[in-house]
């Protein structure tokens, strides 16, 4: 995938051990609920020490958000990319959209390889406040993130603001649309991209000009 | 206010209390904290009895979420009056968005209402977790009846669904306007709609088709 970081020897196998606890504390959380899990339990059937664990993870709820840290530089990078051919952005909210849409399809496309997991981790998320809480944390980070960049392309704050917003909830219709049909994550975002870019405009100025 | 649900004597003074307690709540958490301040505190500064707080609100968190029920039954009644005409809704995401236009802007012209309470809310839910999972709830309980209200009247589940996240986006963005510059809310949530109708989706459709 070009949107990949460089990676060492090294940087492969902390990957890989990562991965095998994610794994690991996934397939728990699945067998025996989120809260019947420990840290321990996680340790051996990913046959690492505690110790192991903890240098990678603050706690067993930090595992379902093991890939914020790349998903936000993919997001970064993709929307940069974007972002520089349309600088500086001002106050179209089509441009910022446009950067938006390229940095969300960096990271549903990143996502979407771990798609055996999104219900999952719906489920769990949705079950649970801390996660929920947790969750919204490293969502809003993602949006400040996407805000961020686009100012530093030259966007106007509102609509900065805005289109981080919109884009959101074309992710979220796209996620959900995911779960209910299967239909893979990157395309379900971009099917709602599609039907956002293909909105009667005229019909909504008219409505919205006559209250 | 045209959006005003029908008033008998009686209702009108549960609601006189219901605001007196409202407001003693809402002073004693601007002024000690929201950690610091008891159900006591609050009937004593209302000049109620517990029990009687107790008739109103489950706890004390239950005081920033007040008007809920009022405020969904007013984003109900705008929207089913905005979808008449457009029945059936069908896979149009415009008409969809001058559904949701309408039952936020009934919504925000009864919060702006209380806006003196507006950044206190903000800063209170923001701050405390458990406020924040309560919030999220609330939230969801507005998109999913606009989302029901759009499909009674004809709407395809995925277009209310998009419909009503993008809604929520701009009464977000609209929201975050007046926290920050202190335009009132309806004027600020109606702004970030008139944006989205005024996007360039020429523009927006020959970007998203490249990728």
């Amino acid at each position: 995938m070009e949107d990949r970081l460089p990676d060492s020897l090294r940087e492969r196998k902390q990957r890989r051990t990562r991965d095998a606890i994610t794994e690991a504390a996934l397939t728990l959380f699945a067998e025996r609920g989120f809260d019947a899990v420990t840290v321990t339990d996680i340790a051996e059937r990913a046959e690492v020490g505690r110790s192991t664990f903890f240098r990678y993870f603050a706690d067993k709820r930090e595992v379902l958000f093991a890939d914020n840290g790349e998903l936000l530089a993919l997001l970064i990078a993709a929307s940069d990319r974007a972002a520089g051919p349309l600088s500086p952005l001002g106050a179209s909210l089509a441009d910022a959209l446009i950067v938006a849409h390229a940095g969300l399809l960096a990271l549903t496309r990143r996502i979407a390889d771990q798609s055996h997991w999104l219900a999952l981790r719906a489920r769990l998320i949705d079950e649970h406040p801390e996660l929920q809480a947790r969750h919204l944390t490293k969502e809003r980070g993602y949006v400040a993130a996407g805000i961020e960049t686009m100012m530093r392309h030259g966007a106007a704050p509102d609509t900065a603001a805005l289109a981080a917003g919109l884009a959101a909830a074309c992710f979220a219709a796209g996620h959900a649309r995911t779960l209910a049909t299967g239909q893979d994550l990157p395309t379900a975002v971009d099917a709602a991209f599609r039907q956002l870019a293909a909105v009667d405009t005229g019909a909504l100025q008219a409505a919205i000009a006559g209250r």
